[in-house]
């Protein structure tokens, strides 16, 4: 099959119509009308076989977590998602296989009107480089650098399933008999299928947060967001959100080394102003979005991490791509 | 060195400075300005060692040839050039090779001021995939849809060059003795150092031109606009631009089938109306921008390539990416 037949198949004719796209896949380039008065925000990733995902990640959770990887980066800017342009690398032009990327792939870009305007395909090692625009109004748009002294760190959903998902897959540890098939499944589709907290994100413009995704860890990322605001951070590690399905692997003895540097999550890490919280918890409870405070931004630089009133020394700091 | 390290050193404080660039390399999302009244355009390439490029290409002139490959494709769209994200897989960080690739990168995107605004470092086989945005006006853009019958059908520049090179370098032929180092050189440098036909596509924006870069293979590209327009066209071998170095490499007999499947010669094939060509031209030399006429457009369908009255068949149709 050539790379037009492929296009022609696989790539045009996606579901997601927008009026935005004045011209989509088929000429040298994609034709865009901005909407006036809102900036774009633009994000680029690479998943790589065998180093973002296992290599016996399926073709649907591929295509999934790719898309959901980029538009978290998305959702850490607040940004209402629109346009996807991908980039894949094939060893061979296998049908089945592409058939089974797109479903994946447009499940998710359905879910949040995400339509692909262009793309390229090649041949070579596994590889998928995905670069999504949104929508955000400049003045709102969550930075990493708005952290403010006195502001309260919160984080979305849980942390750590995803790491306990690749530890499953890759058979590095033997789960306690106490965890359950559903908790394998649940971890291992926070491994592969992770939710985009794309919502979260623009309802937090209202609230002149900071904002990062924790796709390299929290505490790596919590890191750059103090660089970024020149503050610094306490976390309290009692108050990190655990899934049942967590609490279970660790015997309710979490590793929260392990935890805070493993990679990931793409939950958001955000700040709050004290006077705010009550508002924004309430706001995200009507969107059925957790939250929870695990720390506060204080003067100073860097992020320590309190467990029983002592400061716990982490060796590692985050997922690092070299 | 760490990706943080990396992004520090070669990706971010690159010359290339906008307005439009609101917020740079270092956020989860780059926020752009896009300009009001204009469209966007937008395109994705990827290159890949081995295939897009011989193993043995420098890092710089795998730097300019992605970029330029990008580039000729807002070109094809008659579109200004602003914003270029980098999404770059490498077998391992090194420190010299990539000091060396931007060097290449820079050089180009200097002279058309693109700004580089955020992409993704990998580690993983050497790949480079680069999307591009460019401004145009809705109504002017070149699409391939739009030519029409009686149409003059130009190229810009010289073509079959690159293939040359790309022989030479391959070791797959024994130039003739005539054929000097310089020639060499110029067919080597065509083949790594595509040069953009940026300007070309601008000017046409004012003569209603259909256009298409011709990466492909003028012959499956110009098949292309075909396709698109719903017309068929007629090229005549003889007029085909041929340098100096391709006539001496082919003892003035040029292999044609072969010169019009080979792909990598990023030119621009476009149509002018018959009553315009003398206008487009005159303003094309005032840029010093080679075009030649090479056929029209006629009704009906495909390419027929015509030499000394007869017509070609060509079994080949152009590069295909699988």
């Amino acid at each position: 099959m050539s790379e037009f037949d492929l296009i022609n198949q696989f790539f045009k004719n996606t579901k997601v119509k927008r009026d935005d796209v004045l011209l989509g896949i088929g000429d040298d380039c994609a034709m865009l009308s901005p909407p006036s008065g809102k900036i774009l925000a633009v994000s680029t990733d690479t998943l790589i076989s065998g180093v973002h995902f296992p290599e016996t990640t399926s073709p649907e959770d591929i295509a999934y977590k790719s898309l959901a990887v980029n538009l978290s980066d998305l959702a850490a800017m607040g940004a209402e998602p629109a346009w996807v342009s991908l980039a894949i690398s094939l060893p061979d032009s296998n049908v089945e296989w592409l058939a089974a990327f797109m479903r994946g792939f447009n499940e998710l870009a359905e879910r949040f009107n995400v339509a692909l305007i262009g793309g390229d395909t090649t041949q070579g090692a596994l590889s998928i480089t995905l670069n999504v625009t949104g929508f955000v109004d400049a003045k709102l748009a969550l930075k990493r650098s708005s952290a403010k002294v006195g502001d309260s760190i919160f984080v979305t959903g849980n942390i750590g399933d995803a790491s306990i998902g690749l530890d499953i897959i890759l058979n590095n540890v033997k789960p306690p008999d106490l965890f359950m098939d559903d908790y394998k499944s649940y971890c291992i589709d926070r491994l592969n299928r992770p939710y985009p907290q794309v919502i979260a994100g623009q309802l937090l413009t209202a609230f002149s947060a900071a904002a990062i995704d924790i796709s390299d860890g929290l505490n790596a990322d919590l890191n750059h967001m103090c660089k970024a605001s020149k503050v610094g951070a306490i976390i309290n590690i009692e108050n990190l959100p655990a899934s049942e399905a967590l609490l279970v692997f660790y015997n309710h003895k979490p590793d929260w080394q392990n935890i805070l540097t493993a990679g990931d999550d793409y939950e958001l890490c955000f700040t709050c102003a004290k006077d705010k919280v009550t508002e924004m918890q309430s706001l995200m409870g009507t969107h059925n979005i957790k939250t929870t405070c695990i720390g506060e931004i204080v003067s100073g630089a860097g992020v320590k991490c309190m467990f029983d009133n002592e400061v716990l020394n982490f060796q590692q700091t985050g997922y690092n791509h070299f």
